[in-house]
């Protein structure tokens, strides 16, 4: 069996499974599992998961510390040739911050009617940011779900 | 000459004043002067300016500095009974995170049309969050232009 010459092993699935991996280590500590990576030229650049129970800081949202974690990295605070794959739509709190950031593509998994950002402030991102909802929405909707019956 | 018996040494202008002294040692640093302090029951718990620069980190402002300091004070990510002054209207991110920790005041000093929250989202804070525009707008303003003359 052949390989296609154009098969791409770095597709938005592979790299939203690896959000999701994230999101399921969050699980396991009793965060709110949401997880996200930061690639660029298809390597990852960070990995993070909500860790604000972990750190007592409502800032520590997997979108802000892949950033600031790629932005250390990169010795640059401004991220516009990557791209951030997370498990849910971002909050405004990570939309202003992904803004900042001037990040280049933003793929999200699950929506997020009520805390999301596209309901209250739909331009909140960089104008050149590119926005799609991408694969595995159902997988990261899920795992959400059973965090939020297990904690009633 | 005697003191009124209601005087109150601690008065939004006061406190406001610290967030400005915070402002100005951001622009000695070359950053963009904006300071805040988050206040409860009349004691600063945390004093904050902008450090984005310093720390290659977009989300520095001084508000999510105070915010976290203080939650780390108090080992709590709530602040519902703090009040954060801040010498520049927040922005999107902060407006979002100001959220989250449930905020119980937020004074601001100048406005900002631009970048400023409340054009873009005004229902971005906690419904209980008190918001007002507060004294010294004008100081902090005069701060803020002469850092963007200078950059010139």
């Amino acid at each position: 069996m052949s390989i296609p010459m154009d098969f791409n092993v770095f597709s938005d699935e592979f790299f939203m499974r690896q959000a999701l991996l994230e999101a399921q280590k969050a699980f396991e500590l009793d965060e709110v599992p949401v997880g996200a990576v930061l690639v660029a030229q298809n390597q990852i650049l960070a990995r993070a998961h909500n860790r604000t129970e972990a750190l007592t800081d409502i800032s520590a949202h997997a979108e802000i510390l892949a950033i600031t974690a790629a932005a250390q990295a990169l010795d640059s605070k401004y991220l516009p040739k990557a791209t951030l794959y997370v498990t849910l739509e971002p909050c405004l709190m990570c939309a202003g911050a992904l803004a900042w950031a001037q990040i280049g593509r933003i793929v999200y998994a699950a929506a997020d009617p009520k805390r999301g950002f596209l309901a209250l402030a739909p331009k909140a991102l960089h104008p050149k940011t590119k926005l799609e909802q991408g694969p595995l929405a159902e997988e990261a909707q899920a795992l959400l779900q059973s965090f939020f019956k297990r904690k009633r």
